[in-house]
């Protein structure tokens, strides 16, 4: 592809087009504090398109929101074995409680962590919250009629990452957490479920990105988990990211937190629980998905800015056309996030550049020959221009923003399954995989010793089983020569 | 007042019935973490409903939103003098980034700070974003053309309380906290009162909480501010609750992190800053002004549940009762949020009581007699029963709700003017404001140290020097002798 307007493109250097894409669109930002960023207002503004979205679906499917520490004392992330395993190593903790000043040798003056502030239990910034969670329950599970609980969060948390890439990888990250407890094994296991298929359904109707829904190997999973469900979407490197998951937790955690009730036979039994959470990361995914070489594209569902009025005149006709476009503002501005860009300081075709690199859907032009002809001029970004006649213009602008949502999905899961293949040995998918990233279906037959070993050899891991299995009876793993058991998608990963 | 439903009346024990008051409307519990509380579903709903309703008039009134890191390195807090003052006492701070396993002398096994991954900089958890913003500022304010530049953030903070107190003081909190930059003085001065007039309108339309607009004195300014701006509220105990901050920052922290435009001269300025704030506390605030000796009592523009209905039936008329009670439950399902209390294990008196602790404003009763009355019977939370017509409920159920709203901010707003009072001398004020706590108003003319002295004495402070100034010509401070300078209120404070 030709570079197009001083653009990095996504074929000459896929990571350089993806930071360049963020950084004009005007996103996020480098922080001065190690492995934090910025949201910036229009990045931030995705953020709530997604939250209030997502926040919607949670609550017709019966869940509350609520909100706990920050804090979550270093004992409680050891009560659960292999929680403190997967979290450990990335715990940011706090172990003083005050500063004091002190002056230098050479007379200058600062301050320093005041050593008689120091915690009697250092505390860790939540990495999840799990632990702190349980904890409450036990206080609030007593019988039969407690349960389902069904709570979620919208939080900060914190994993002390070393290695970080805008939106899907930093220290700090914001996120939901759904926590909710049931008296069965199967009504856990049909939340956990339901919440992935919330998931799906939201990531391809409300971000435009087709996602295959599956099950981790036993390797992948949540720390603590006994199942973990996963959302999987291909980015247009072939790479595969993991854009939310589900996880059945069984009864680790109330056994951790000793979360018991009575049911209605008067026993006293475990609960049983799920977890499940998205975060920024789907920003990320977004901007990969719908973005092209000239810059930002973004799903008018979740664009902040989903039209912009862009009048175009002269000092002659400068009442008149301002007049339409002030017209048409108001009559859009009810029904759509509309932006009306009367700035006197700035030439129409920066103006054009600029709305196109923050990924806005439909740009409306507004010249004195449109106006006399009852028209505005628009251009969609994904392509294609055309009259809109100003006269019942809301319900036109309402089947273009539409047209342009579905077309972003048809695109891009054309494209996804234009990448998924097949392969009949091992030798065949290591040499294939390097020039041909994607997904890979395989009827997989090995273990956890086998997904290490190709992992290391292709830098591959096993993304899902998926949740709709055909039958691979009398087929063999082409991966490791084994009977296989189920289908399961190899892909590079971020 | 008589003890009512086991509750602890305001008059027998304020702070005890409050406690009480949160326990029963299950909004809050305290959790493991020192100072830390947890927002039940009941609770954080009512800061859901605060969120949705502020955030709408931030935007209306030109403002973005974004998301800033948690941590702030520790050298940042210290380039505003001032500021690092006010916050140093109560900085929690990250020093490592990794916990490890160990085994105690007795075997068993925990985990501790790795000491190889102290930082190389202390982090501070955010107490307030000034500093870490105004660095960001500086990267993005280069020319007049980028100002003014109108920010808003949602987000937790935490400050090391010793003292805390549900809803009003807690280690970690959650808010909103407004930052914006500035071409001049007067028009960073102009933003810090009108956040405050937004302020002082949602207090009263929403949360039905009538308040006192002013200025801080120097005195209770915040840490590196030139003028602090307040909203005052009054508690049923009389004591004055600061419910909202609006501050001029003047160029502090312009200079503190060198942030400076090109003005259209070509020249370079200083920029100027406003911050501005509310806090979870606004929850504490509307129990207090509003509940009474039943429990809680919640402004139907924030209450979570603003309409219950509950089906009174026998086993023989349960049809007919549940199929009116889910119509009337559908038809105002779209405009209220409402609930259908279709319990089969709770009687009715049992399910009145819970709701009223929840602090529902209406409640809805249908039994078969009001079903073929074609009413339902309605009780509001502030008193009053009578029958409401099923035909066209949602119009009748608007209007009650309407008149509660108005009803709540009346009620407070006649108790609140009841209690502001008057002194002619030190002596009286000082005995007076023992028995009779409320809001002392005076032409005051003393300085800091007065305040000091008088706090010292009485406990009272100088809430604010209210917007609406009337001469004090010729007047004479009732508190120190002095001439007086201008109005204030004194009065005790959470």
């Amino acid at each position: 592809m030709a570079r197009s307007k001083g653009l990095t493109t996504r074929s000459e250097d896929y990571s350089a087009w993806y930071l360049e894409v963020i950084a004009r669109g005007q996103l996020l930002d480098d922080s001065p504090v190690r492995g934090c960023k910025v949201l910036r207002p229009h990045g931030y503004a995705i953020w709530e398109a997604i939250q209030r979205q997502l926040d919607d679906r949670f609550k017709a499917t019966g869940h509350e929101n609520a909100y706990f520490p920050l804090f979550i004392p270093m004992s409680f992330l050891s009560k659960e074995a292999e929680h403190v395993e997967g979290f450990a190593k990335e715990a940011a903790l706090v172990t003083h409680h005050r500063l004091r000043a002190f002056t230098r040798p050479d007379g200058t003056k600062g301050v320093e962590p005041d050593p008689e502030s120091v915690l009697e239990e250092p505390l860790v910034v939540r990495p999840t919250s799990e632990t702190i969670i349980w904890h409450m329950y036990g206080r609030w599970i007593d019988s039969w009629r407690d349960l389902p609980l069904l709570i979620n969060q919208w939080a900060n948390v914190v994993r002390w990452e070393m290695k970080t890439r805008p939106f899907l990888r930093s220290a700090e990250f914001l996120w939901q957490e759904g926590h909710t407890a049931h008296a069965t094994s199967a009504e856990a296991v049909e939340e956990a479920v339901k919440m992935l298929d919330v998931y799906t359904e939201f990531a391809e109707n409300v971000l435009a990105i087709p996602v295959l829904p599956g099950r981790k190997s036993a390797r992948e999973r949540f720390a603590g988990a006994l199942e973990t469900y996963t959302i999987e979407a291909m980015m247009q490197n072939g790479w595969a990211l993991q854009s939310g998951t589900s996880h059945f937790l069984g009864q680790n955690f109330a056994r951790a937190f000793d979360v018991t009730f009575q049911n209605e036979a008067g026993e006293r039994e475990l609960v049983w629980a799920t977890s499940w959470g998205v975060s920024t990361r789907l920003i990320g995914a977004v901007i990969m998905t719908h973005s092209d070489d000239d810059g930002l594209v973004l799903p008018p569902r979740v664009a902040p800015v989903q039209v912009v009025i862009v009048p175009v005149y002269k000092e002659a006709d400068k009442e008149t056309v301002l007049g339409a476009a002030n017209k048409l503002f108001r009559e859009l501005k009810g029904r759509f996030r509309v932006k009306l860009d009367d700035r006197d300081n700035l030439r129409p075709g920066a103006k054009f550049f600029e709305w196109e690199q923050k990924g806005v859907p439909l740009r409306l032009e507004l010249g004195s020959r449109d106006v006399a002809k009852g028209q505005a001029f628009a251009a969609k970004r994904t392509g294609g221009k055309f009259g809109l006649d100003l006269e019942g213009a809301g319900d036109r602008v309402s089947e273009v923003l539409d047209a342009i949502q579905a077309e972003l999905l048809e695109r891009a899961r054309a494209y996804r399954d234009s990448m998924i293949y097949s392969v009949d040995s091992r030798e065949a998918f290591d040499e294939k995989i390097n020039s041909q990233p994607g997904f890979y279906l395989v009827p997989w037959g090995g273990d956890t010793a086998d997904e290490v070993a190709i992992q290391e050899a292709t830098r591959a891991t096993l993304r899902c089983l998926p949740m709709e299995q055909p039958s691979v009876e009398g087929l063999t793993c082409p991966l490791t020569g084994k009977p296989s058991v189920e289908w399961a998608y190899f892909a590079r990963s971020y």
